[in-house]
């Protein structure tokens, strides 16, 4: 059994909301009705971004709500999708006249219960439009991308979605660049060893002293393959290439690169891929415009780590660059 | 033994440096002959920040050299302090001609190989002055403060230091301001499991499962006391209570707070335990300025945390104030 730092383990998720409104000094506040926030300030007649998820992947979602990023974030248990009453209350509370985005990963319950807000929000005279995020290209082959899981690109979706819902007008308008990013963001990870569940200090999957898996998903999801551990490079080598060939990304491009963190794995490790990932992208002529390597979409404890690249063009480039603050990620 | 993202053990300092350079897109490079890292662009006449420890403890130090930070950073290897030559090498590299001013965290091996590049410094007629951190209250009784151990109070020390060598023109000032962030931190961590060294796979210290240490250092320095694991609140209550009353701090305080990740404990339970010190600081009416939660200062994949509280005044205040930027650190 794992010791985490808790109190009673049912409260985890509220008091989780809780110590992170403070940290925000004022900048978000709770939703009434929902484990949700939202920006304390909001243009008004704005479209807005709502993002959100299951619990305990924190910074994921929450971390992300602020000036120039989502206007809110609702967030379910832990591993378990927000409830609709829920997704429609954050809904209400951002809706500015010019309707919401919605942007989550791709899985069956939060597909299920955002579609369903969806139709409540439409009935209560919201106008919606959702991006479900598949950038883990470990999770279904190129033909089924639709059925691929949402993983750490998440955080690039967020980041060009809310430039966008911050410059542009339509809702229409905001969707369009905001699955632009989606379809040009491509993730592939690896894990070393389980996280576990705060309400019983279960580990999330087994694996074999010296084994890992590549692709493994965030809860544990099955993975393309299961190995013996093998020197960073050759890792590095191997996740990098099923990236690059899947979108794929070619000579001459231009891309941002996140190393995120699973959870255990240490910084000194990230920047030793970081190197090598580097090293092959130079060598295929690819250009990295911006680099982001630290714990931004986590599966509790699990070490591990995904490597992520965002294709841009000049569009998403422009909204990649303004800008941002919130709690978990800041750009001057 | 634990897994790691490594190649050659033998290798991971070097690979970690590049790894990191590469991250910083141009803005630092390599000092030859030295593993440490400087500002590619130095204001010409400036006095300059430098520093630097053991490796291990990643993104600290060379993860806070930038715009109104450190202008550079030396690593000796994993928890060993850097060589004097290599201090020397980026003493030279850095110097505007206003001298250098040396910060760092408490130890023997850093203290001795430090002052012996000051030494040598000012026999090539570079002026240089030193602050040394130790921040950690478990480390030594109050009567013997400069024995305690520099801990995640470190990054508070930087973050006001450098932006007081980015605003002040002369090394006396800048020292007398940093002593004075130096002066006015207090920090305590716990421990509930160890990292693990790179090189030969085994953890830093033995602890029984359900056990934790409070007040243990980063390389697994006894702490004040090992106990039964307990509730997040009940910890974070004798940890703020032991860290309040040493400084002291007092009714109409205000501070900067860190949370700081010692490796592999999660977001969620960071959180939570800001929740209770949020609330503690409030029954005595100590007001917090602004939040830091994160892996700032880790020791490898060592799972707990440390506290840190900075008493602000108004000359601290502004220069904490300042926007700043680096790998691992940026303020907007």
């Amino acid at each position: 059994m794992i010791k985490k730092v808790i109190n009673n383990p049912k409260d985890v998720v509220v008091e989780t909301a809780d110590g992170l409104i403070l940290a925000y000094h004022g900048d978000v506040k709770k939703i009434e009705n929902s484990n949700a926030i939202k920006r304390t300030e909001i243009r008004p007649g704005k479209v807005c971004l709502l993002v959100g998820g299951g619990s305990g992947h924190e910074p994921l979602f929450a971390g992300f709500v602020g000036e120039n990023l989502a206007d809110g974030a609702v967030s379910g248990n832990v591993f378990a999708a927000p409830a609709p009453d829920q997704i429609l209350a954050a809904t209400k509370a951002l809706d500015q006249g010019k309707g919401v985005l919605y942007l989550y990963g791709n899985y069956a319950g939060d597909n299920m219960n955002f579609d369903i807000a969806a139709e409540l929000a439409e009935s209560e005279g919201i106008a919606t439009k959702t991006v479900r995020i598949y950038d883990d290209v470990a999770s279904a082959p190129l033909e089924r991308i639709t059925d691929r899981r949402g993983i750490a690109g998440d955080l690039f979706v967020i980041k060009i979605a809310g430039g966008a819902a911050a410059k542009l007008d339509s809702l229409e308008e905001v969707y369009r660049v905001a699955a632009k990013a989606r379809d040009l963001t491509r993730s592939m990870g690896v894990a070393l060893a389980p996280g576990s569940i705060p309400e019983t200090g279960q580990p999330t999957f087994t694996i074999g002293e010296g084994e890992i898996e590549i692709g493994m998903g965030l809860h544990g999801e099955a993975g393309v393959s299961r190995e013996k551990m093998m020197p960073a490079d050759e890792l590095v080598s191997r996740m990098t290439d099923l990236i690059l060939k899947d979108l794929p990304f070619k000579s001459g491009d231009e891309v941002c690169l996140l190393i995120n963190n699973l959870g255990a794995t240490t910084m000194m490790e990230l920047l030793i891929v970081n190197r090598k990932v580097r090293a092959l992208l130079a060598e295929k002529q690819i250009t990295v415009h911006d680099t982001l390597i630290g714990s931004y979409c986590t599966s509790q404890e699990m070490a591990g780590f995904s490597i992520s690249l965002l294709k841009l063009d000049g569009e998403l480039k422009q909204y990649y660059d303004l800008p941002a603050k919130s709690f978990a990620f800041t750009k001057g």
